[in-house]
C-alpha cells in the first residue's frame, strides 16, 4: 500500500498533537491525554478510518458546541450487573472508557457486566473498549448507533439507520486475543470516505441507489443507501443493535440520529453499550483459552478454496502491527496529513 | 401457499401426538409435555423448519442413545448474574427453556442475567427463548452453536462452522414483540432441507460447490458449502458465537460438533446461551417501547423501493399468525403429514 511507504510519525508525538489540538477547544488535559491516547491507539491497531481521521471532525463539534469539552461522564442508573453512564455530550472516547471499566468491575462482582451510555459520542473502533476484556480473561463486548443514518430499513428508502457496528473479543493462548469488530453493512462509511478521499471506488455490492441499482463512485455515496449485510438479516441486527445501544439508553435510534460529521453544533445523543463477561464465571480460564486456539488452529489449517489466501481469523496479527508500528512510527496518508497540518496552522498548535 | 390449503391439524392434538411419541421413548410425562408444547409452539410462530419437523430426529436420538430421555438438568456453575446449565444430554429444549427461566430471575435482580448451556441438544428455534423476555418488559437474548457443521471458515474448505442462528427480542407497545432469529449463514439448513423435501432449488448465493461455483440443487446439499452473510463478517460473528454459546460452556465448536441429523449415538454437546436484560434497570419500560414504536413507524412508512412490499420488522404478524393457526389449526405439509403418519406406524402411537 502506498501509505507504507510515506514519511512516518512517531505514535507519542502523533498522540501529543492530537491532544494539543483538543486542549485547544478547551478540553481539560487529563481527558485530552485519555482521547488521544485512544485515538492513536486506533491507528496503531489499523483502524484508520476512526483515529486521527477523525481528529478534524471531533474539533468542529468542540469548537461549535455540538460536543462539551468539560464534558463529566456520570452513573446514572445502576444495579449489580448494569448500569447507564451519561456522557454529558463530552467526546465520545471517555464514556465508552468509563463503561470499560465499569463493565469489567461488575463481571468481577457478578460474572458479567453491561454498561450502557447514552449522550456519548463518536468514540472510534469498539474494538477499542472489547480488548481491554480480553486482556482481562474476559469477554468483551461493544455496539453503538452509528454516528449518521445512511442505511435504509430492508425495502425501503428513508435513512433510517446508522452501520451500527458490533465488536466482540475473546483472549486466546496466543499474543492475537480474538477481536471481531464489524459495520452491519457490507462496508463501513469510514471505508467509503477513505476510498473518496484517495479518489478511488467502491465495489459493486457495497452500494445502491434511489433506482435500485449499484452505487460505485464514492464522491457520490450521498446520493445512495448503503447495503446491510445478508439483506433482512443484517437490517434485523442492525434494527437490534439499535434498541440495545440507542433505546434501551434513551439515546437517539432512527429520524433522531443527527449526522455527527456534518452536524457541529448539536448534541448527537449517540447511545453505545459495552459488556464484560468473566469466563471464570463458567470454567476455567485456561480451558477456555486451550479449546480456543484448538479450534482456532483447524480453522487455520483448512485448505484454502482456490483464489482465496490461508484462513484468518478476526483480531489476527494486530499485535505484531502494533508493535511495528510502535517502533517505526505511523505511516500517515498524504491527504491525512495535509489535514492535520492544516489543523495545525488553523489553531495555532505545533505541527506535526 | 399449497400447504395453506392442506387439511389442518389441531394445536393441541398436535402437541399431545408429539407428547405420545416421546414418552414411548421414556421421556417421562412432565417433560415430554413441556417439549411438545414448545416444539408446537415453534409451527404456530411459522417456524416449521424448526418445530414438529424435527421429531423423527429426536425420536431417533432418544431411541439409539445420543439423546438422555431422562435427562436432569442442573446448574453446575453460578455467580449472581450468570450460571451454566448442564442439560444431560436431554431434550434440548428442557434445558434452553431451565436458562430463560434462570436468565430472567437473575436479570429481575441484577439487571442481566446470563445463562450458559452445555451437553445440550437442538432446542428448536432460539426465537422460543427470547419472546418470553419480551412478553416480561426484557430484551432477550440466545444463540447457539449450530447441530451441524454446513460452514467453512472464511475462504477455507473444512466444515467446521454450523449455523450458528442468534435470536434477539424487545417488547414493543403492539401485539407482536420485536424478535429476530437469524442464521449467520445466507440461508438456514432447516430451509435448504424444507426445499429438498419439496423437489424444489435453493437460489444463487446460499451455497457454494468445492469448485468456488453456485450450487442451487437442495438434493446435493452435502457437497457444498453454506455462505456467511457478508462474506468474513458473517464468519466472525459465527466464530463470536461459538465461543460464547460452545466454548465458555465447554461445549462442542468446531471439528467436535456431531452431526445431530445423521448421529443418533453420540452425545451432541450441543452449547446454547439464554440472557436477558431488564429493562426498567435502564428506564421506565412505557418511554422504551413509545420509542421503539416510534421508530418502527418510521421505519414502516418509508417509502418501498422499486420491486419490494412495504418494509417489515423483525416478528411482524407473528401475534396473528399463532391466533389464526390456534383457531384454524395448523397446515401440515403433506410430506410431513406422511413422516408423522409413518412414526405413528412405526412405534405404535394413536395417529393424528
Amino acid at each position: 500500500m502506498s501509505e507504507e511507504q510515506a514519511p512516518t510519525v512517531a505514535a507519542d508525538r502523533l498522540e501529543r498533537f492530537v491532544a494539543d489540538a483538543l486542549r485547544h477547544y478547551d478540553v481539560p488535559e487529563e481527558d485530552a491525554n485519555i482521547v488521544a491516547g485512544l485515538m492513536v491507539e486506533a491507528d496503531l491497531l489499523g483502524h484508520e478510518t476512526h483515529g486521527v481521521f477523525r481528529l478534524r471532525q471531533y474539533l468542529a463539534r468542540l469548537r461549535d458546541g455540538g460536543c462539551n469539552p468539560k464534558a463529566r461522564v456520570a452513573v446514572v442508573a445502576e444495579r449489580p450487573a448494569t448500569a447507564v453512564i451519561d456522557g454529558d455530550d463530552g467526546l465520545g472516547h471517555l464514556a465508552m472508557r468509563a463503561a470499560c471499566r465499569l463493565a469489567m468491575e461488575k463481571a468481577t462482582a457478578c460474572g458479567i457486566g453491561w454498561v450502557g451510555v447514552r449522550s456519548g459520542n463518536h468514540a472510534g473502533p469498539a474494538a477499542l473498549y472489547v480488548r481491554p476484556q480480553a486482556q482481562a480473561g474476559m469477554i468483551g463486548m461493544a455496539a453503538a448507533v452509528g454516528s449518521a443514518n445512511h442505511v435504509p430499513p430492508f425495502g425501503g428508502t428513508d435513512l433510517l439507520l446508522g452501520t451500527n457496528p458490533i465488536a466482540i473479543a475473546a483472549p486466546t493462548g496466543g499474543a492475537d486475543p480474538f477481536v471481531l469488530d464489524m459495520a452491519t453493512t457490507v462496508a463501513a462509511m469510514g471505508k467509503i470516505k477513505t476510498l473518496a478521499q484517495r479518489g478511488k471506488a467502491m465495489p459493486e455490492g457495497w452500494m445502491v441507489g434511489r433506482d435500485g441499482k449499484p452505487l460505485t463512485d464514492s464522491s457520490r455515496r450521498e446520493e445512495g443507501f448503503m447495503l446491510p449485510i445478508g439483506g433482512p438479516k443484517g437490517f434485523g441486527l442492525s434494527v437490534a443493535i439499535g434498541l440495545l445501544a440507542g433505546v434501551l439508553n434513551q439515546a437517539a435510534f432512527g429520524s433522531d440520529v443527527i449526522d455527527f460529521t456534518s452536524e457541529s453544533q448539536r448534541s448527537s445523543n449517540t447511545g453505545q453499550f459495552v459488556a464484560a463477561i468473566d469466563i471464570a464465571a463458567f470454567g476455567p480460564l485456561d480451558t477456555f483459552t486451550a479449546s480456543v486456539d484448538k479450534a482456532f488452529s483447524e480453522m487455520r489449517a483448512s485448505e484454502p478454496l482456490p483464489g482465496h489466501a490461508r484462513v484468518r481469523l478476526p483480531g489476527e496479527g494486530k499485535a505484531a502491527l502494533m508493535a511495528e508500528r510502535r517502533a517505526k512510527g505511523i505511516a500517515l496518508h498524504a491527504s491525512l496529513r495535509k489535514d492535520l497540518d492544516d489543523i495545525a496552522r488553523e489553531i495555532g498548535v505545533a505541527p506535526l
